[in-house]
């Protein structure tokens, strides 16, 4: 019988920021993953890169300001460097807790690019926060450069669009490692933004919400599951209110009632919905929603809110 | 009968440092690597990094000093986020000059990692030259954290241990893709130099030279050729006196005399011997050293330096 097949989304929790958070929060990430693998499953992991993406476009694009021979790095490059930067953690985190379990298999990081589409309505809208808290002066800079930023609690933040994604560009070869059982992490921060023009691939000023990328993913690899992987256990419903509600098993269509009510939150909850519900209608047999210490738990039925 | 396989190893002059210079200078590269691709040949694409990890290094460092909330990233760390930085302009113009010529192949960038041996003689003896000319001060600060310098034209420069590689761990990823005729970049800047502590995997602040890892990828991957493309058409040997004569077939025993008299340079054109010698003597069935320009011409054996 063939392996079940799971796209794992790794979210801001599972990840950290720094190298030293990152460390730890991978070796914890890991054993979740490595949970799934010894109970016999084949996995693909995707993660988000906010906080190291922003991180690295910050450092870049200082350092061009003091060394005005370099040029700046955009959001694309920072992207491509984010994916070495988390991969790298990610493969050897797990890879020691599959040794550990005296699992051999091989886990290996693939560079991702990901289609979006220029018309892509949010290039108009800009939303997605990204980076550290800017000065008032660093926001204006940001602007004059044609940037935008918007301003949150204790200052400003850079935002940039949020498009769709469209066609992720190594499918083939994620597939192929997939389908020989090794464990590929991919499509890192969603995958880095590129527009297609002919023959060519140019880096799009944007970040791909991780969670439409997974469900995108799970479907096109045929996958069996999408698991997305937050700090919270539950789904609730009513995010809201004084009374938030948390959901375990819920049909596709109970889901696509609940968004329309807008029970969910914006920018977090939403897009993990949107991506299950979308991956369920295309062929997905099942999603699970829950939080890393509960990954197992999660696959085996037990816990987390779980759409079929 | 089975496609003839190559890994061809893209040095410095292949990839220039800043975003445009790597831009141009890999669009060079790829019409090169498609030459061969289109002769019907299944390539591995190595390539180097000095500059880039360099760049990225200081970046990393001078952030880090404006805010120290963050880490300092070691060089391991750097060498992760190159591997994104170049193999993404790597893969995005060869899969575009393919797609010119009608030729649809999967092209993707794998993390790669390789193993050193931490009583590797290199690590008493760092020798590899890093990043950008320091001022003095910057030198000091250098040592003051426990790094090496040297003194160059112009001031100083960092340097590392270039140990020798041992085992490359995303080996079956990469030997998977090859067999399946996709294109793959692997082993970037040497390959990210970790060294193994039980389970784990540890960054080492090194940096593995690129022509000896190709070398070392080509005989775990049973390849048929190592190239080496370079920015001269011959190896030549007495690189230092008047009159130095260029090479064109030489066979193994050539080559190793040679070496034994100390006629090609150290640090350039001695290590790419030196790999071409190791991959034949473990079963490779031919090397050729030329110039990005000559490629094809070379791979035709109408040029270059062929040791078989």
């Amino acid at each position: 019988m063939q392996k079940k097949r799971i796209v794992v989304a790794l979210g801001h929790r599972a990840l950290g920021t720094t190298l030293p958070e990152q460390k730890r929060a991978t070796e914890k990430s890991a054993r979740a993953v490595a949970d799934l693998v010894e109970a016999g499953v084949n996995v693909v992991i995707t993660h988000s890169n906010a906080p190291q993406v922003g991180m690295i476009h910050t450092a870049m694009n200082e350092f061009q300001k003091l060394h005005p021979d370099y040029t700046a790095a955009p959001m694309s490059v920072c992207s491509a460097m984010s994916q070495g930067y988390i991969g790298y953690d990610i493969q050897n985190s797990l890879r020691a807790e599959l040794l550990r379990r005296g699992i051999y298999k091989p886990v290996a990081t693939v560079l991702t690019q990901v289609t979006v589409d220029p018309y892509d309505e949010a290039f108009y809208n800009p939303s997605k926060v990204i980076g550290r808290i800017l000065t008032r002066e660093e926001a204006e800079a940001e602007e004059a450069k044609g940037n935008y930023v918007t301003e949150v609690e204790g200052g400003w933040r850079r935002i940039v669009a949020a498009p769709k994604p469209k066609d992720i560009i190594e499918l083939d070869t994620i597939q192929l490692m997939l389908d020989a059982g090794q464990v590929v992490i991919a499509a890192g921060g969603g995958g880095i933004p590129v527009l297609e023009q002919k023959e060519e691939l140019k880096g799009a000023s944007a970040v791909i919400e991780k969670d439409l990328i997974s469900g995108l993913l799970a479907e096109q690899l045929h996958a069996d599951e999408l698991m997305i992987l937050t700090s919270v256990e539950h789904v609730v419903t009513g995010y809201n209110t004084a009374q938030p509600s948390p959901l375990e098993k819920i049909t596709v269509a109970e889901a696509e009632k609940y968004m329309a009510e807008g029970q969910f939150e914006p920018g977090t909850m939403l897009p993990k919905i949107e991506a299950a519900v979308d991956f369920l209608k295309k062929g997905g047999k099942r999603a699970v929603i829950t939080s890393i210490d509960k990954a197992k738990e999660g696959y085996l039925g037990r816990t987390g809110t779980i759409i079929e």
